[in-house]
């Protein structure tokens, strides 16, 4: 019960969390912003994965989050995308992007969105990923996953799909992935039933709400994935990298909502990838 | 004065039409609804330019539509994607896209977007795009633009960039274009700053509102384009084909929310096809 408690406690904090950095977020969508590009030294000009906007926005929404954290559990741990790690040996730890999707975000593209993810013993125990603008949140803890929106709320539950000839898939787009990588997604792509691009962490949450069947990406950082495994994981699906081990430090990713679908998507990219 | 009042009624129509699609659009929206597939017959897997879907949803959406115009404006014209065509060579036609984006309609994304437009004696005169998930109008009568959000409403303008280095470039997918068209579109990407997919209808109304610059795309019809050119070029943008000619009748599209740019980007699309 003290457990379950706790939990409630958190998802709570969660929301509080995802009300703050809301505001700050959203002074910065659809506005004339300065974007600074992190990568700009040493990047080349189509290498996409390099290409790293930063906004006020973002920074702000970071800030708020980490004041409300150290006022309400200075014990914890945070690891945030833009103002890096402190405390990270605790037992909690929260991993925070405030702004998951910025290439979206600076296009008035409102699949962006705020990822609240708490770590428990080194394992991710709570997730929520949040949109603003479109007045969306999906969260869970492994178990059991929800979702608000603008026309209600209620349980998110992958679908079953063990086929990948019926599968929807979504990557961000397919420039994440490198000469390795490309030929592996590629051959997953073509058995597909449908791909679509541009999905950051909405996909997740479409996969965790039974809508799409597959997120295949590489080059994600621990901070883009810890807070969707406990909404995906919630839902019933599963998410992995692709060698089957866990997801939350990042890396190359896979997200299933059908258990079935994900070996084989496994088997496929180890086939392309020998 | 006859003129601008009658515009205004066409524009308050517009949204009475939006409101009667929207019901029969967000009724299968995220719900589990059979997707028929018009193209399979004779399709590939991997042609996307076939796959087809059709939802009753998107039936509902222009049958409602189609009711409320023909009982209204009697000795209107109506062009529509699932029902084909009612007294063309009418002085007003209505073309209507009652669901623009099946694709991400039906991996839940909501960038899809309801289209109305109105022919005037043979010209786009008035457009509009509905999302009612998010809740957000976008339309225009060629001389000015607007939106209505969750987060207020007011005049779309495009923004200034002349530089197809600084240009935010969207494409609905690259799978658009065929063996002729992908070498240009590849270069024009090749150059921009940064490239999103997946946009379909809602790409031109970002580039309306000044978030974006550029919208390249092929094999259009032109009920997927005829209601976007009055919101666009309300906005202070252009819309053509590839080659310059009116966008009215589909094809090949380019929009540009700075003049300069379009110029640029045209010479470099007949360049790369020469």
């Amino acid at each position: 019960m003290a457990d379950m408690h706790q939990k409630h406690t958190y998802t709570d904090f969660a929301h509080r969390l995802a009300d703050a950095a809301a505001a700050e977020a959203l002074a910065g969508f659809r506005a004339a912003i300065h974007v600074d590009n992190k990568g700009k030294k040493d990047a080349a000009s189509d290498d996409t994965r390099r290409y790293d906007p930063v906004t006020e926005a973002d920074r702000g929404a970071e800030r708020v989050m980490r004041e409300l954290i150290e006022t309400t559990y200075p014990d914890h741990g945070i690891v945030g995308e833009e103002y890096g790690k402190l405390r990270q040996d605790a037992d909690h730890v929260w991993v925070l992007d405030p702004i998951d999707g910025t290439r979206s975000f600076i296009a008035g593209i409102p699949l962006w969105g705020t990822l609240i993810g708490l770590m428990e013993n080194g394992r991710p125990a709570l997730g929520m990923m949040a949109q603003p603008y479109i007045g969306e949140r999906f969260y869970g803890d492994g178990k059991s996953a929800r979702y608000r929106g603008p026309r209600g709320d209620g349980a998110l539950k992958t679908r079953k799909c063990a086929d990948l000839s019926d599968a929807i898939l979504f990557t961000t787009t397919p420039a994440l992935f490198d000469h390795d990588e490309r030929p592996a997604y590629d051959a997953v792509e073509r058995e597909v039933r449908l791909a679509r691009y541009g999905t950051d962490c909405y996909g997740y949450c479409m996969l965790a709400a039974g809508q799409a069947d597959l997120v295949i990406e590489a080059g994600l950082e621990a901070y883009d994935i810890v807070a969707l495994v406990p909404i995906v994981e919630g839902a019933g699906g599963v998410v992995t990298t692709w060698t089957g081990a866990p997801a939350d430090e990042g890396g190359r990713i896979v997200a299933s909502g059908d258990p079935a679908l994900h070996e084989a998507v496994l088997r496929e990219l180890a086939i392309c990838r020998a």
